[in-house]
């Protein structure tokens, strides 16, 4: 998972993207890099390990000089988060010149490496599957070309090259020298984007946001136009001009659930659905799904486990009428482990991040709600914690399914059998992490929670079903996968 | 307000008192100091601006070589907070080489300034508060000196002095080059400092730690021994042998109330008072106020401002019956904002850390619960965010009492005339906020919410009541502070 | 002019660059870089302003991993000296990967940054002719590719149209991602570049080095092959086999002189000829003509400018039978000035550097020797020093004849009306001078002490003579690099 | 050996301090530091390992505010030149704050440690003797106070005391915070410093500058009003008067001889006497005795090891009547060792700093002249350079003494056993350098030769002779020196 911001003003755009980064900053901690353009086609571009605050001083910030930019927040999926080389966003210089910042992740970055390499002789030089987009990308753009200057059309030509040569999940923002900025989105529309503007007084040009959540748009002023629909590209040229074209044969909007569930600020509108609502939906059918597997008097309060569960905690103590409680504190400062020479690491628990008020659980029988159970190490510690804080007994619910499946559209999910469901019944489950009662949100319902009242009709559910949508994950991949994270 | 801490070991201390600083993070991100000391006398430190995670490189952490070491995280009470020459640890080195961090805010600055400059010719190189107190303890220290080595009682002599010169708020840590740690507290134990041992092994000695907060010992494995008294002085040896001692005339414990209100974790416990149950109980008194001055109609949802009011609102809705509701998401990530060449400096708004869940506030009555309210204009941007989410009406309710008074004890609270109660009515206050209604916590309640079930005394409410328990803060002093603050 | 060289290794060559470019430091001191290959195509760089020991850390070098590499130190002789962009080597992504360092100049720039954005839609992000070098060379490759893996031939037919579209002069080294190490040379030889090996012992690859100068290959015990011909290109494959090959249709040798005169170290051997030797050559004939030109009892002692005078010196000093005196010392150690706020810059006058020993001028005729008069206001000033320092006469003569024209090909020359000898009589300049007399080496007399002995034709002579090789060099080219450098 | 400045201005003196240091950098290059004090007391201070031009960046340089200030760099004498702590200036707060910056070597560093930690209860926190110094400054400043403000007499006191406690070599300069600057020598003048103005405009006070080197003061337009006498103290107080007071009770004068042989610039006065004017001396006097010990014959032409044998080999040149060439090439350029994970580090040979031009040895009898001979591995290295460049025979001469002793006042001279010449004859020490001849100065010559023309009775010679002039050198004290450097 990653967050991406691109803008087209009429002034510098470095401070705004700088901001934007921060609002997407839950997106991706492992590095951050912005670049602009000036006007004259001349790149200038920072980016470094760590968070936006990290990253960036003043020096680095005075550099970034030009009206039209784009930045990035990158949660390593695949390489080596510690290697500063696969921070993005990256550069080719042919043709025009371009950069790319991408949310998502390819699926056949095994036939796209050896197509680059072999048939258009082009180097890749680190693990990234964003330098394999952005060398697809040029490689489809130095196709269309006919004549000069460029013109929207043969972007959106090219696009639809890279949808037929590209798959997985990919939201991509690039800047083309010289000529404009350019946003698209898979034909799935798994990753979001979403595209917004603030309108010029008299004689100005407008001004062009896109963004992986609403809430950049919201928080610099811009309106919302849309969503970038699945397959489309838009083109803003230099003179702020927008283009936008469907550039996919058979689009179909299967947005990722995960965003629902975990990923997305609470405050974010996705796909015209409120992030935040989902989550109180979410709430609402898990407490169906809780009075029906455990006994009344199992539960005294219910708890969130802070800060993404809060929304669904909250309405299965309304629906469920049993008093809501917050019963941990979560730190929010965390710092390294410096290995001194003849160390050994030492293992960061989880009780560094969070901690229990005795208060609330002496001799209570709690119910604690989480967003969702990965690996499962986690619910286990907190659960103990519970019981040392003196709860009679614990039930854990999880605001999602099983998490039985990895995730190959973008986020960092392990190996399945890593995965605390993979392979193991609810009960075994609920014994392996050593509750009392363990319940878990239906697969249809989580779907109902995300799509009522929207016209979408399905989602990405693939690491609770199985179904990948692009078709092409095979077991054959998935085992290459989990072969390739190991080493 | 700072953290502090100091720890004597069996192994390096270093990696601990950088985890320790990390939890006490919430007290001070300014500046980030440790020092070290090993058993020959050398002291080691690095002390940089920024936070703990951003201060302290790999290298630096591998130069704190020793078993006993101190560590500080600074708010910037006086002085300026980007000199990183103000930065803690303050060394001097004689007698013997110490090294000090302090937690508080001495009252007689102007005095001792000149006392150590005419009397004892001592430099002083900042504005710091902290400069001054290592340099009385150093001359103290120089005249207790009455043979080798050191002994304890000559230390406790020391402070019984330090005692006398000071006047002020001060929970101090040193290290005493080749002899051990030294901590004290005021003779009101004002500020906090509590001391925990993990017992060595057969053979080995025990190991010792000092913080401003209980947590930093349990997160640890420290056992609480127990506060460190007001007026008392510890002493740890580099055997691990503690020595300790009350060094002044008529101590009285008056513990700082806005540590319950608003500084301390929830999780700690101070002076035997747990954090998070005052919070609980301010909670439970607010709501008979809140009862008294608005009618019931008036609210339909209780809402905290998180993070720090959540257990005080949980109790508001509990006591009143009323729905609680988490409208407010709060953004973890802050950045900078970098100037331009020709730009202006932009005012960073409250929306940047806070947003509105709309749905939670349409056509509602909101009671919004704050810990305390202090200027008063966070409190009003936040409650225009209510009315723009769609909020029918606004009550603000705040768990502390009115602040009409300067903090003169180590918060870094504006000048009178800034403090939006000062001179103000609360019915003037409510008009200024832009709020239907506003309740403000009774001082008696505020006071019995947190001495309930303890035998302690009073505390020190002075920015509520204007009674400074020191007694030297006067009108000519406060003019002072706010003259030099302006400066 | 710059500093290159290149290495094929069986070991890492990380050290062995950086000690090159340690011994080729004097070539350029404005910006360093390093590039080295993995065997797998994996490109690693790092490129700074600053020397060569203050632009790598260690952590920086720890990351150059491979066995093959190239580096370059850069004096700017177009675009910003003080823009990191402009730092050699240059990367393209496209044909293979390449990186690239440059040594020369390149006189068609225009006409090339209009063929690369028109034709062949590159991006330039720069100003530097390094990086339209580098595009140029990816292009040619790009149109050679016939199948797979890459040829020799390939490589060579590529660089065959580099030098038809390319005109100025240039030394360059290549790496080619997957497939090994270029180097190539104008048609006109005008900047250096010498192939030296290691053989491999039984079952061992030979190592391979190409530099700008003979001395790296000396220093690091690699044998000397030959210089790299005017027009040939070298291509060594990952297996240390040498390809070469002449690229250019009617290439002939014109090394520039001025190599000799001033840019090499003197224990380079260039094009066959030992740079000292013809240090020595020019001391001699130079003798000759001061003889002719000034009246025997004018001189007592001959001195030279420290340090590259000093051979020509001696010889002057041995063919007159004058004795031989140093009476400058040279300040090795140079600084910054730092602009305090409310200041203004101050101007480094030549004392800085030179201090002039008194006892050897006073009431002496002294024979000042300079290797060479470009502005003149240095020679202004030590001939002022000189008389300060006591001298009863200073007679000053140039190793080289007057540099009356702008050198294009790689040294940083001012405009032509900066010169001191542009439209000035030798009377004219001594005047300029402040000398009792002014010698100039003859310009046949530079050319046969560089040629005697060595079966090359001709020089480039270009900036004493205004005869420009490359024949494309016009008046109207001249006032474009003029307007541009002031610009 | 270490270099000293010191400068009280009309306006900031943090460039004119930095400038001075660079022309003082051949004295020292481990680290370098600067301080300055405003006029209010508070200090400002930077150091930092490295050269000049690396220790410091502009907003280094732009903290150091105030009109006077010192600055120091250093070559490590003792204890760790690695280690950042022990880089100078060193700060001591009481009495007054007192920062200090000292060249020269303390012999009773033992006792004198003792005696601060003892009864003085003074915590030392490195092994710099600077350290030292400083502290027994700031304890009998202490004892010297009597009222309010500091008097000029009363400095001059305290540095009486000083005399009588410390033994050994030091040229000292501290700032009194608030008062002013304070320089002074020991009692027996060992190493250098001077004393030059710039007086002040009607209304102006004057300007002063103390130095280890008289160039400073010529490069910065002061004029030289004396070396500070052996003993002597100066203070100088804020309003720019000059205090000067003899402090020693048996002053004497015995400067190193040292800094005429190696150590000084050849463009330093130093004591009276011109540095480069001894080293023609030398010169003369070396040139008799080579003319005895041998064959006319087997000398063809005579060549300095450069740069600071140049003045010496030019007068055995002309003395002898031989010619004088120079044969080597030194490179100035030198950089790090980068150790590899899993690589050994390498030996740097002088190679990379010498080179040797073949045409000038090719069958020649040479005689190298170099400044004199410690270790004997350069001189080995460089004779075997000579024969491998073609020399015929190699004829060695030093133009200073076999060095026999430890020099213990100053300069980092290896153990007696590391010392070519200790223990060993002069045809022995021929034997293990590998010359045809080897001649050295006689002691009596390199005395006559400083002292020619001066009224200067005695020199401190004792690295030559073994005769310590501070008297307490005996040979427990060599041998713990020697064991503490091997530790």
């Amino acid at each position: 998972m990653c967050g991406i911001v691109g803008m087209v003003g009429n002034g510098p755009v470095n401070q705004e993207i700088y901001d934007a980064l921060l609002l997407l900053q839950h997106r991706g901690q492992d590095s951050t890099g912005i670049a602009t353009a000036e006007s004259s086609g001349v790149f200038h571009m920072h980016k470094a390990n760590g968070q936006v605050r990290e990253a960036f001083r003043t020096r680095d910030m005075r550099a970034l000089l030009g009206n039209i930019g784009l930045g990035h927040v990158r949660y390593a999926t695949r390489g080596n988060a510690s290697r500063e080389e696969e921070a993005q966003p990256f550069y080719v210089n042919a043709p025009y010149g371009l950069v790319l910042v991408h949310n998502g992740n390819l699926t056949n970055t095994r036939e796209l490496t050896d197509e680059l390499f072999h048939r258009d002789r082009r180097h890749l030089n680190t693990n990234s599957d964003t330098e394999l987009l952005v060398n697809v990308l040029a490689n489809e753009l130095q196709a269309s070309i006919t004549g000069i200057p460029l013109h929207a059309d043969q972007v959106f030509e090219a696009v639809e090259r890279v949808h037929e040569r590209v798959e997985g999940s990919y939201a991509a923002i690039a800047l083309v020298a010289g000529h404009g900025l350019l946003a698209f989105r898979d034909p799935f529309g798994i990753r979001p984007l979403i595209l917004g503007v603030r309108r010029g007084d008299a004689g100005e040009s407008d001004e062009w946001v896109v963004a992986s959540e609403s809430l950049v748009l919201e928080n610099a002023g811009f309106e919302v136009v849309r969503d970038v629909a699945p397959g489309e590209a838009v083109f803003i040229d230099l003179d702020g001009v927008l283009h936008a074209k469907q550039c996919a044969k058979d689009p179909q909007l299967f947005p990722c659930s995960f965003e629902y569930v975990y990923l997305a600020r609470p405050d974010s509108v996705m796909n015209g659905i409120a992030v935040y609502e989902t989550r109180l939906r979410m709430g609402e059918r898990l407490a169906d799904t809780i009075a029906k597997y455990t006994p009344r008097e199992a539960i005294d309060v219910v708890m969130p486990i802070p800060d993404s569960a809060r929304p669904a905690a909250m309405q299965v103590a309304r629906k469920l009428g049993i008093e809501y409680r917050e019963g941990f504190y979560k730190n929010r400062y965390v710092g390294r482990t410096f290995i001194m020479p003849g160390q050994a690491e030492r293992k960061k628990s989880v009780r560094q991040k969070l901690n229990a008020m005795p208060s609330e659980f002496a001799g209570k029988n709690v119910l604690l709600i989480d967003d969702s159970i990965v690996r499962g190490t986690t619910s286990k510690q907190i659960i103990q914690m519970a019981r040392d804080a003196g709860a009679k007994s614990v039930t854990f619910a999880s605001a999602a399914p099983p998490v039985r499946y990895p995730h190959v559209y973008g986020i960092n999910m392990p190996s399945r059998h890593e995965l605390v469901a993979h392979g193991r019944t609810i009960p075994e489950v609920a014994e392996e992490l050593g509750c009392d009662y363990l319940v878990y949100q239906e697969v249809e319902d989580l779907r109902a929670a995300i799509l009522e009242g929207s016209d979408i009709v399905d989602l990405d559910m693939s690491c609770f079903d199985g179904r990948y949508v692009t078709g092409t994950v095979s077991d054959e991949y998935l085992a290459w996968v989990e072969g390739s994270q190991q080493s």
